[in-house]
């Protein structure tokens, strides 16, 4: 995905622990079950509940100015490198519900989206997540720093 | 999608009949059912048999030299203006199927493919379709002539 | 997808042209697209239409009391067994549409839907197409003519 | 998802640490990868990589006799709890990989399995990731105990 040395620099700094702490900033989407995202169980597929973080982290990039295009812009692509889905209970065939995103702070060249999801009907969780996105070059460098518009980004909002 | 004016001219276009007779230029895809393609009523989402037909197209332009990235570099994209499909049968999960494409011959400045789906087990057929595509060159302009390189290849294989 | 009997004496009765007349009975879906629903083009891939056609075939179901869980109830499943769009010009990633549908009124024991697709923001007409669904039985048999629930329904809504 | 107090109870069993050990069952599957899984990036979309993991299972499943409905027949359900991914490098348009599972060895009653999807081009690893799974009987209790029918597929293949 990007350079090998690059890479194998990414690993040694795997080694060191850097604090991620939830904040404040967050944005929500409405989501409503489409027929083809159930499966023949009558639920929601798993594979599906990846759409609805997604609506979340459009809805938190277009409030915070983070849209791919405009990060694009700047230079930048942010892949997802890691995603971790806990799913709680069902939904169901045209349920109602709601995606949240909050930013996770880290010190690191990381952008960190926590998620949940809830039935809007019952209230009741859903699903949970995050996703870890990096920053590379329009070279596909993996960038070890967090880049200048990220970090006054981080200055502007933390 | 394209220039206002090119489209005007193309609705008048539309007033010619021309006639459209299928070619014995085929080429065919293995399918298997995923999961996530079947829907509560434990039959494959019609929606998703357009990914089949598909594949039976990716099958036919990867054997006849007509991969979108090779007609991009010709100066053309092609998107479909307009797809049907009839729904005879259902296929089921991890069901196995062959989605055939063959190309139909038309004087026009289009990219007509004609779609069959059988059951591997059965032998039935599930579905059949058509798409239309039509050539834009790089500014998006409608081709209302056949561009040269799809008629040199329209010469070499009809 | 139907008793082989059936199906023939269907063959036989398309050979009738009945009717189709475009109702006023109608619904909407407000649509946002999702960036996995579009394609390396950078627009909406062609097979998502068929989604948002969907999202307003709910919204018309919704409405109308047609929603397959109560159409089931009253004893039959209404799968697709035509589709037909017309694709004329791109939705982008993010971009906010609104999707129609309209019943067409019909004598024979089907149900037609009309869709047209338009962006919001430039009003343009971006996709438009149909659908018609059959009436099946719990044993799978085609219905030849219109189930009593749905004769009820149109008697009170045309 | 599962009856209330059945869940609470299984908060408290999370606290155990069970080992995990990655063993020699393990299965695969051929992927192309279709036109509408490819991003405006021009890369596959990560939450696409959900199904590329699914059809290691669905052969994986086949092989070892995991298929859902053979399960379902011996009173059970199987739904993934979590999933965990880690994306390495992309899959583009047309490429062909394959997608291994690996069966992980794990005393408690849960179905873990690994995976690992290579490019077939560039043998290098895309993406890896790890799904568990749990027994739901048809009451939706979940099941604290290795269900008979699977201890008995554990004996047989471990």
């Amino acid at each position: 995905m990007y350079n090998e040395t690059v890479h194998k620099r990414r690993g040694i700094k795997k080694t060191t622990i850097l604090k991620k702490t939830l904040t404040s900033l967050t944005a929500s989407a409405n989501i409503r079950v489409r027929f083809d995202e159930v499966d023949s169980l009558q639920i929601v597929w798993h594979g599906n509940y990846v759409k609805y973080f997604e609506d979340a982290r459009a809805a938190f990039n277009r409030k915070y100015g983070l849209e791919y295009l405009n990060v694009y812009a700047k230079g930048y692509s942010t892949p997802i490198v890691n995603m971790n889905c806990d799913f709680k209970r069902f939904l169901k065939y045209d349920e109602e519900a709601i995606a949240h995103a909050w930013y996770v702070d880290h010190p690191g060249a990381k952008l960190i989206l926590s998620y949940k999801i809830f039935s809007k009907n019952s209230e009741q969780l859903i699903a949970k997540g995050e996703t870890t996105q990096v920053f590379l070059d329009h070279e596909m460098n993996l960038q070890l720093n967090q880049p200048d518009f990220y970090a006054e980004w981080r200055n502007k909002w933390l």
